[in-house]
């Protein structure tokens, strides 16, 4: 085990007691950075970073000088796993994530089967691997894939959509064939995660960003059901040390229940769920990560630390919290913005220890 | 007070027992019926046809010249209000809603004033009149305005958003300006529903699309705060008999203890917000409008009949259930999974009453 200097979010995530709330943001590499545009320039494009480890590791380190945060996540595309399975990733600029072959009949589902990731998605682990040593220690580095169903969601409509026409049809008219691709996809993300691990990421994290969209019977069915199946396979430990996984869900707030018992170290919420009720509903059997508005981010810093200090007051002064955003950096955040939030966040969650002390 | 042939609506809006569930749907007018392009079409765009009230009535009663619906709602769109306001309603093929002039600056938002439906609203008044005299008593009207908040997030950002981000700017930035314009929308929404129910309305509905997209704390303070006005400031009976509100939060489902609180008769939920969970967290102080995924619709009728069962089944056997998606009907939803959801609605509640009885 390689000690780290900074090892606060993983305290956190297994609720002891540290001495700030550690900090990390959703899409902290980005676009909001002009160095992520600089880096992406020389890579040519998203998904040649992504698939560039030298480059792909370099982007995941960029927010960290900048920023005294407390992870980095490794570089990368929940829609890199799609496309080792044949479906073909493409990213147009300003248009979203798009596969180019989705799975649109009953042959294809048939044929689909999970990749080796040693194999398939080596770029991957080569940028965990790349990553970790860029950071020697400084703070734990977290891997990530999407969840089943969000990868679905993908895999069948080809791109990203307000009401998902063509995977809901399939859900609702060949639920059959969603089940063996969730089937296929909890396989491929648990062994995604797990080389990741291997590789070196010290956390995981599970995006479910579209399982908010469902019914509540439907999240439980193609959702959830399958999160927990790449949950029960994960690694659980890793250089000596519990290697702890979140899952985040987009919208989950009906269900922060049975999201806390799914096998979790700790839930990720969207700003929708207030942090108080959310500790009230789950207790304290797993760490809680959120919420901040992304929005936020586009204020003036003075009111970025307002809304801070509402978020850790919102959670309270006892262990298990993360402090991130509800959702992803959005690529107009302003950087003092960003500043003021991870100095706000250590600044004042170290008073409220002190005052409780 | 003029007899109803079918005053289920009414009834079960009132928790009192029904024969059956009424069902009618958000959007039951809209696109995916042919006569209603062909309407839309005499009137030459959407905008026309919500300003024309003898084509906006024929819009209103097409779906129940197909349906058994238990209600027809009036045809017409919440950016009409904004749009008597001076800020310019434009709706372009594929493109959604978009208001030409919206509110940019402080000048703007001070001139910013709640209109006179009878003067500048009348074509909505006249479409409520002409819908009541040609449903003849056969199901109530219903009529509606968006919520204060979701009205504003169109009026400053001009268009539809995924994050809404000129909006969340000033909400985070220059709060006393979305301050000042929420509520002269509170006022103007209030005027706008109590005009259409001295038209005629025998319900109303606020349709808060967008309040799911704000944070807990910011929920209450710049929506529900202002929804709760409108509700105080509504005209509570009408032609002898009680007027009921049903508000509409789509991802509401983190805050329905606080909108059942609101001074609502009747909570409408989107599809992610179990009837059963709901039904325990919030009482029978109010009934409850919802929630069949809209998507079902897409699917064979023989799996819509099974889903509307399964919906029927979560809020059980006790008055105060009024049907609905929990969204709009899509414009690719199928008339015969429509026409299968309304008979089986009706007739599998018929059942479940019998079986109790």
């Amino acid at each position: 085990m390689r000690a780290l200097a900074n090892d606060t979010l993983l305290r956190a995530l297994a609720r002891q007691p540290t001495e700030h709330t550690p900090i990390w943001l959703m899409r902290q590499a980005g676009r909001y950075l002009p160095e992520y545009h600089a880096v992406r320039e020389r890579a040519g494009s998203f998904v040649a970073l992504a698939k560039t480890p030298a480059l792909a590791a370099e982007a995941t380190l960029q927010p960290l000088e900048r920023f005294p945060l407390d992870a980095a996540i490794v570089f990368s595309d929940i829609l890199t796993l799609p496309d080792a399975m044949g479906l073909g990733l493409g990213i147009s600029e300003g248009e979203g994530p798009r596969l180019e072959r989705p799975l649109r009949d009953e042959a294809a589902v048939r044929r689909l089967a999970a990749p080796d990731p040693a194999r398939e998605l080596s770029y991957v682990l080569e940028a965990v691997r790349e990553a970790r040593r860029a950071l020697a220690g400084k703070v734990p580095l977290i891997g990530f894939a999407g969840s089943p169903y969000t990868l679905a969601c993908y895999m069948v409509e080809g791109s990203g959509s307000d009401d998902w026409p063509t995977l809901k049809a399939m859900l609702y008219g060949r639920p059959e064939l969603l089940h063996r691709i969730l089937e296929v996809n909890a396989r491929a993300v648990a062994d995604l995660l797990n080389a990741q691990i291997e590789a070196g990421a010290q956390a995981v994290m599970i995006f479910d960003t579209w399982g908010g969209t469902l019914s509540a019977a439907g999240y439980e069915e193609f959702s959830l059901a399958y999160s927990r199946k790449v949950l029960a396979a994960l690694s659980k430990e890793s250089e000596g040390r519990r290697v702890p996984s979140i899952l985040f869900t987009r919208g989950g707030g009906n269900w922060l229940e049975p999201i806390a018992a799914s096998g979790c170290d700790a839930v990720g919420l969207d700003s929708a769920t207030d942090l108080d009720a959310a500790r009230r509903r789950i207790g304290h059997k797993v760490a809680l990560q959120g919420n901040l508005d992304p929005a936020v981010l586009l204020a003036p810093p003075q009111r970025v630390r307002e809304e801070a200090r509402r978020v850790l007051d919102a959670f309270g002064n006892s262990p298990g919290h993360v402090f991130n955003l509800g959702h992803g950096v959005s690529p107009r955040a302003s950087i003092e913005a960003v500043a003021a939030l991870v100095d706000e966040v250590r600044a004042y969650s170290r008073k409220l220890r002190e005052r409780a002390a």
